[in-house]
């Protein structure tokens, strides 16, 4: 096994500033512990909270106080098992969901793990995997059949944001979905709105490119908002579109105007599903949603979602392989940082693994 | 049959203000239809959006325009059955569920009737039956068993509000819960959370005697809440004395403070079901919701809750007799209301019978 | 309007045989109520249950004494609108749900109105719709967008009760599932189990042509039942097929073998849900079902199908047309009878309109 | 820290019989791991299960191969805690949940970990927890409250078997339940229906004592068996009890007849829960029970239950106490276990600890 294991790291600029430098810095390469696998990296995206977290240093509360490896939506192969680990062996393709729950409280028994306190991958204080060889709890790393890539292992990441907005949702057969904003979490979620038995979807976002992008996965309307225009003028124009009201809205922007927007915009009985962060509070039209039993539903990260995923991409259910625009190797971070900070492509790929730069 | 039906009208004062008067008139006895039954009324409780008609001419977008038969809480006796009717016949004693659907819709196909285009009493424009005689929809009435009286009948009405409301926050076996607001409804839904199995409840309210009230039902903590105090302090309060944050809140007057209550107390994956209806907008603090996937439900009246509150009723297992406080003969509409808007008592019952002033 | 009605009838024998003679006769053009729509006769789909009727005079506690219309999956066009019908008009091409309920009792009331006292198209004493005119409850009579012909409209029957079943199974995202009979109705399982999120389905029967629709229509993997192979070795090729146990079966057979299969083959916490009709008894290995938490659930009909049915038709989501492979017009009823009696197609459709025979 | 620990322990009696001895023998007090805790124990309960290992040395596939000490309805207190133990420390009185999963599979990280490959006190080869000192994975234990005794905490084990039931079941406000069997799991189904809302419940057995108890609990109707009757009739008899056919039913005997009865009595629409386990195979009316969409659902043992169940017994909304109806101390378990044979009480505890022998 190679002794150097080259990491995307971020330090910290100066106390007085909360901006990030990436350095790239050879680390040790870990031991994995007895529940442990040891993972060679191969292909790391790009999310969006990793660009926070070097322009910001913080998302929220957590704020990066030590150096962190950034990078959690990854995929590697194992090179070595701890020795409980039977589910797994040498050579095998795996997906890690970089989230597991640290106890085993109420919310773990109970299927909820994401709500159980976690280790996750790139939050501080937690590392990350942007580096060559990284160390996993084995339970959560999962087989990749043949016939799934390692991006598309990567990609479950997202995807399976997408998944748990649209299970909480209850999106189904039949149903009408407005997916506001047409990021990387919003075409997943119109991918899987579609995969779950939705009939036609619009997705509305204030950039052309990224409404082409949703055109080309399947959204059956697109629509781009206008700055300025009301909530109920827009929801109206979703109505008009859908003919009738959405049963389901996935909002994935986080802005105030969009939420208010969904709200106005869903049916009685329906459900209003919060993806996109913004501010912490808004102002909302309360009694409305109320009076019209609209659920109003939030999402933190997600879980159970990874085998669920691998069937889907296994099976050719859904495509996410268009989302990858961009690729570098993990020697360019910064510059393929710099890209997606500049929103140039939806999916940013970086390639850890020097002797195979493959997708 | 008798043929006065002495019945309690509001009236606009005149054009200029939104108030109404409460007229007492003698209409016609109406003719049942095919799939009707005329009812002689015998218990018509007083609800807040009663006296909020009387006072301020509306509710909403709801607006009393011509004179409109107040009430809507109500039992009595079927003396005529249309003749389709084949579940009732003269001389039951029933409950009306003041609200049936007027088309068969989706929302009415599949269960969810109260988000249809409805008739129901007393909401402009539809007459309420706060009267000697009535007619009505007879599938929306139900047959009362020997061992439920007329006012347990007509405390269906607000009991049903509570059942919705436990039914949608999905209380259930060992909950805690957090119940904001002492007033009927609030005293309902303590009421039904504990028979649909929460261990331990905590009941809120600006009002000592109020809260008094909910202690005597049941409630195992109560706290009066101190204006001034942050939604976080009061959040903390609720959570150190049911010993760990609510599975579940039920709140119940619609303030913004509550709202925000509810999100910060009600414990991660929990529910904050919303009853009370304040401000048509209101500040929420939507991201500690969304990441905490506390979910925000509201609630438009009731559906299919009439024969499991008979059940209850008719086997003890809910206990609403201590709620009725004050009773009155239809002849003393005015006061009746006047004691009501005072909030001197819990629930006023007016008495339509003249040959049967009893519970 | 014509006044000519032809209809397919079934005529009992004689009282000594319990088979029926189709019989064509002129009938009356029915004059629509005021909740009805007056329908002239499009395309009308052929059942096993038809069949059944035909040839045995009945089917379980349904007996054929009078005379009766045959035919209930069927699409038609509104020729005359009942007075108080305010979501059609003339012209509108229908789909007909043939059932609907006859009261508004709990049933009816929670959504479920399948399980209410229902008419129901051809079951006796019910007439069907099997002729040139036909009148029906204007609320179980649907719209079809202009992309959805009149057969894919007769369709969403057999299409309906594949819904039915796989939301009673609460097939979902990345679920495997396992069909049991290749069937109009176990092909319709398949269609609705992929556009509900399912990865990988088997389809299973003992007749390779129906096995060979299934797979053109989308099975992952079909398996030719072997007479005697017993239950337990049916369940692990199965299992083989799918490199796992199915989360969900969808049994169409009501064979007590494939009941038992169906049992031995589902994953522990996962649904058999039983479509098919057989003996009234079988024996069941119900210690095995019960300690690996595997539910056993049948359907009778469907209920709230229709709407979501057009959805997914018109999106293009499902594609119904392939299992149409026999048009035989109205007045060649007995031979389309015979073919679908003889097995030799999947679904023959029976076309009413004489000016207008198109799918 | 005492250095003996009396344990009751399994013998096969020898090769060729099938039952066992119960053996008193010293063993060594045991070490607790990190994540375990050494409990003196306290009270343990004797159940149906117990007696079957001891008289036939089996229960289905399960076989008492080796040596095995018995006993899994207990409660204890922690006399020393693993070093990762945080939320447990040393005096605290604890219930133990007997079962947990060994590995972090799909059941369990979905919350049903009752259906992993589970360690689970005195099932072969596990050994219980009859004897004075007994170690266990901390996660699943459960400090009780001061208001809540240890035999309260021993008899949440079968309490779990009827909240589980109940839960699968989906028993809520309103609901009219028949308990089928009045053993101990029927008393635990009964007194959880009731704390879940349900109205009204009939239970039935074939003893007229143990109805007396199902009446002292709580039943609304008890209902004594006649051997011969057929399952109609008896359906029908309970439907007459109750007013009309019961939502759910909760079968607690195993008895073919009694599968039968309770399919034939359930609502359409309901469900059918079993956990009593007879025959491994029996004969169903299975196009009664999917005609009329009554599910047939099974458990094995339980899942999160615990918390709850503290919960309520701590609220005192559900009383256990009057089921224990015999304490032995541990040195006269034989004499305790064939009290439990011989049918004379209900439950029969076993008193570990020498110096309190309490309740």
């Amino acid at each position: 096994m190679a002794s150097e294991n080259l990491s995307a790291v971020l330090y910290k600029k100066r106390d007085t500033v909360p901006q990030c430098d990436i350095v790239l810095e050879n680390r040790p390469v870990p031991e994995p512990g007895d529940n442990e696998v040891l993972l060679q990296m191969h292909s790391v995206g790009i999310c969006g909270s990793d660009v926070s977290y070097w322009l910001k240093g913080r998302i929220g509360d957590f704020i990066v106080k030590d150096h962190m490896v950034i990078g959690h939506e990854a995929a590697g192969r194992v090179v070595k098992c701890g020795k409980n680990v039977s589910h797994l062996k040498q050579g095998d393709r795996v997906a890690i969901e970089p989230g597991y729950p640290l106890s085993n409280d109420e919310f773990s028994k109970t299927g909820r793990y994401n709500l159980s306190k976690v280790f996750f991958c790139a939050t501080p204080p937690d590392d990350g995997n942007l580096c060559r060889f990284y160390k996993h709890n084995a339970d959560f790393c999962y087989k990749l059949p043949d016939n799934v890539s390692y991006e598309e292992g990567a990609l479950i990441e997202p995807l399976s944001v997408g998944i748990h907005a649209c299970r909480r949702a209850e999106v189904t057969l039949g149903h009408t979905v407005f997916v506001c904003g047409a990021g990387p979490i919003g075409l997943m979620s119109l991918l899987v709105s579609k995969a779950m038995g939705a009939s036609k979807i619009v997705v509305t976002d204030l950039f052309q490119n990224r409404l082409d992008m949703a055109k080309k996965l399947g959204a059956d309307y697109i629509l781009k908002i206008e700055r300025g225009k009301s909530p109920q003028d827009v929801a109206k124009q979703v109505e008009e579109l859908l003919g009738g009201m959405p049963d389901r809205t996935i909002e994935c922007t986080g802005a105030e105007s969009a939420i208010q927007t969904g709200i106005y915009a869903t049916k009685s009985g329906g459900c209003l599903l919060l993806v996109g962060l913004g501010p912490p509070t808004v102002n909302v039209p309360i009694v409305n949603a109320a009076c019209r039993e609209v659920d109003i539903k939030g999402v933190f990260r997600y879980c159970n979602t990874y085998p669920a995923a691998i069937q889907m991409l296994s099976s050719g259910q859904v495509n996410v392989k268009p989302l990858v625009t961009h690729r570098y190797p993990l020697e360019e971070t910064e510059e393929a940082f710099s890209v997606t900070r500049a929103g140039e492509g939806i999916k940013v790929m970086l390639k850890c693994d020097p002797s195979d730069q493959n997708p």
